[in-house]
């Protein structure tokens, strides 16, 4: 298998394509991993849940990271990590424009992973259902691809030395 | 579609099957995600990487977080979130007899995640590649389980509120 580096033009194709993965957020050095939903465009990626653990942890710190990947065996893969800072888009006059851009990109998409973990924070909230859309502003992305070869594997490596 | 929550037991056995998932550290609050490889037993999940970014941050910072999941459809998939904390298992007599263990239970599975990501982490530590072997002790499993039904699902309740 041989291990090479995804240009940025990638990386963003597969956000694009992908449209799911998981939301990495942190409070107190804790780091807490959920999937998401989400739809990328430019430098954003658009996303909705309810008012749940994984959101109140962004406000209390905006650092997030997302990872999606694309795997089709265990010698040919991608997959991409982005570093970024959330912003929610509140309810109000300011963000109507922008959030109703948010809500025709996700309405083009099958919302399937949005819905499905939306949905049991809108049961733990059962009396008070508070949909939340934010955007991540992506400020790095780096990305992996494996390519099968008749290459050693690390593990191999790595048992020589064991 | 109906969420629910896994019981302890179901998490434990889902962990035990997958073996691999997305291992979550955090540096200042910063998270950052990586797939990963793990061999679950007990209280712990044994795993295995080189010395890369994700194992200085977890030598700085031990909290981390583990999701793993199954993915069967749209409104059937269960997901398990681990926090637990990093203990690096080094190369020396102390650790002999758990490295010895660990070995033993990685060799028993298939091991495509662990050579895969292990081996860029090699290729970029060429000169110097170093196995280190850790392990997470759980200190907190949840999971959710999603079951198809008729219900309306939570995009559904949110767009009527939008």
């Amino acid at each position: 298998m041989r291990i090479s580096e995804m240009s940025g033009k990638e990386c963003r194709e597969l956000l694009a394509h992908e449209g799911a993965g998981r939301l990495g957020c942190a409070l107190e050095n804790q780091p807490y991993i959920v999937p998401i939903y989400f739809v990328a465009e430019g430098d954003s990626l658009f996303c909705f849940a309810t008012v749940g653990q994984k959101i109140e942890w962004m406000r209390a710190n905006p650092r997030v990271c997302i990872q999606a990947d694309e795997i089709r065996s265990r010698d040919e893969w991608k997959s991409v990590v982005v570093t970024g800072r959330y912003e929610e888009l509140p309810d109000d006059a300011e963000h109507e424009q922008v959030r109703k851009h948010a809500i025709s990109l996700f309405s083009r998409r099958d919302a399937w992973w949005m819905g499905a973990y939306a949905a049991d924070e809108i049961r733990k909230h059962a009396g008070d259902p508070i949909p939340v859309i934010f955007c991540v502003h992506m400020k790095q992305i780096t990305g992996l691809r494996a390519a099968p070869d008749a290459g050693q594997t690390a593990l191999d490596i790595a048992q020589q030395k064991w």
